[in-house]
């Protein structure tokens, strides 16, 4: 695929959204629900978050991607999250996986291995994060020891390059590698992804709120298309924001601002380079 | 009722709660629970929010009012709801029902139909939402077979009127619908509100939070003052905040602060119209 | 300890969190957990919320501190709480215990009553909240029956202060009772701390949030000194945003900003007094 071609395809994919206003339906912690409501509105999305086994898997059906994020479990995710996950597999439905925190705590990690046979779409985490997924799922690139510390990275971004791929392989899907560049690929090509801001860390949830936003382009793209799509308005609206805060709090309001009013030509615009795998 | 007489109501209301700061206990989702809180300072009002049987029976038994909101349900609510809603009954304390996504999974059915004999004062949903759950307490205007998407609404507030006026007549309280311009009626007479800004669909929780505001208003006056306070408030805010932004995360902010803000005769003169059933 | 060694500590404090970035746990509350991760992260240190027994365990070891708020108790706390409670005092771990609405509910009693023997670094509440926890503990200044009316204080600090310096003597660390003057205690002197704005209390949180900040500090300093310090910059960033803001909405903003901006030298200096129990 040459850039232009990619360029048309995240353009598409935005207006697409805009245009008919999709509903990704969401599993995820307690900590951002907000922000990534709030983000999949912002971009043009429709948004929903339920808890329980059945009304995951109607929310799995009726919407066009769904959103799984295991930051804050609760007891009925154990019979929840393989259910809608395996409901998403079987209809064939595009997925977003966030391993937000992989290695801490028994469920957790029952989960994540579970999943490894529903293969999510999309797969969007930081350095530490993916290389620790790769390690559960016993790919290559992965860490059977977890460096994961709490919800933040420990690792850089192109530590996890070999992780991003084989998972992106075994899963037919995309992986997304957030941090201050960001990585992007579908075990084939990657792309590098510019912009954002330092205030991007500074506030929780810029990386769970993507999550929710590729799940929403995921609706009206390819997974990989979806992830550079969402990662590009994230680095878009990031770089713009800042230029007009001084502190995290202006930032995260501005920051929705932005995303509701970047343009599909912006987006598609925003700098990014392709490279063989 | 006269529009001067209503017009005398809400200005008396809306002091009353500012004097008095009452509580209304929430039981709500997580999506929007703060926003929730949030808004019901904003106007005046104290805010407390529990999942628990027993805590939600304190809340309802010290509060002057109670929100009750399906949103995101837990397992615990199977046993939560039905005993707040019961007790909230039998004290004759007044309550909120947000029948968020109402058609979505069995424990919101189950929980939606056993709400019938606990009469809620009030009513708060998109004209989707008030329209399935007539048809699940079988009145007139409702329809067995939910258009629930997900969280919003795929019906206009006008295709709602009659299913509003038989659930405000069931319950002897009122309902209020929520839309382009906003339907309020106590079975007798309906109250249509104007106002609000294209952002207020683009934020997650303003229908939630109008329904908490409104449970504030309920501890200060009759159910269908309560809402049409509730929603003139939002109307006025929402119209004030839109002026002022550009984007959907300055608009929640510069919401909140009209909320704040928002004198008892702007909001008792804030447009409305009446009419017979 | 004269006033210029306690400056000394605050400024050491402030600087050693901002250079290490150190990790605060958190089992809190649904409604504000939001603004905690951000006020944690505004402040400069790392935040994560978990329900789980083995995650907050986990978290426990991992971090420098952990904060535990009982303000939306799921069933599965039963379980946590006391488990990551122990976990923190058989390893020394200091932690900041938010007793919120103490008196509601049975679990809530039950828990907090635990918490007498895992001897909380630093307990953290409004005046109501501090008297009934002593009362519950059996403590000189409790009382057995609880004034609290939902999660707002309806005692004056100074009311608190024998409460709080029984608490302080039972645990070994330190009490900050948060009102119009915020008083914090470990036993043997009092620190009454200036500042804040009138629109902290019209917003949801500002009471939690300083008890996760409190924890952040809890990694690098003592128990009173973090305490002092959390309190400090509470004040001055309250009172230096609610100059540049008209609503509740925007004070939130500016107020995290603002803890982001503030200097080492300026938390410091924010005026407060000692006086000896």
């Amino acid at each position: 695929m040459i850039k232009e071609e990619i360029q048309k395809q995240i353009f598409q994919t935005v207006e697409t959204v805009r245009r008919t206003n999709p509903m990704a339906g969401s599993i995820t912690n307690t900590v951002t629900i907000n922000f990534v409501a709030n983000a999949q509105l912002a971009v043009g999305g429709s948004a929903a978050m339920v808890y329980l086994p059945d009304e995951g898997e109607f929310l799995a059906k009726a919407g066009g991607a769904t959103y799984i994020n295991v930051g804050t479990l609760f007891p009925i995710y154990e019979q929840t999250l393989p259910h809608v996950a395996k409901v998403l597999h079987e209809t064939g439905k595009p997925w977003v996986l966030d391993p937000v925190a992989v290695g801490i705590g028994s469920l957790r990690t029952q989960l994540l291995k579970q999943f490894k046979d529903y293969k999510p779409g999309v797969i969007r985490g930081n350095a530490s994060e993916i290389i620790a997924l790769a390690g559960l799922w016993e790919l290559n690139g992965g860490e059977a020891t977890s460096r994961v510390r709490g919800v933040d990275s420990t690792d850089s971004v192109n530590a996890a390059k070999t992780a991003a791929v084989s998972l992106a392989k075994w899963t037919g899907g995309a992986v997304a590698v957030s941090g201050k560049t960001d990585l992007i690929t579908d075990g084939k090509i990657i792309a590098y992804s510019y912009g954002g801001s330092h205030f991007m860390p500074k506030i929780t949830g810029t990386g769970c709120s993507l999550g929710g936003v590729i799940a929403v382009y995921a609706t009206a793209a390819s997974p990989f298309i979806a992830a550079l799509t969402g990662t590009a308005v994230y680095n878009l609206a990031g770089a713009r924001a800042e230029k007009k805060v001084d502190g995290p709090g202006s930032f995260q309001v501005k920051f929705l601002d932005e995303l509701y009013k970047a343009s599909a030509e912006d987006i598609a615009n925003n700098p990014f380079e392709i490279e063989e795998v």
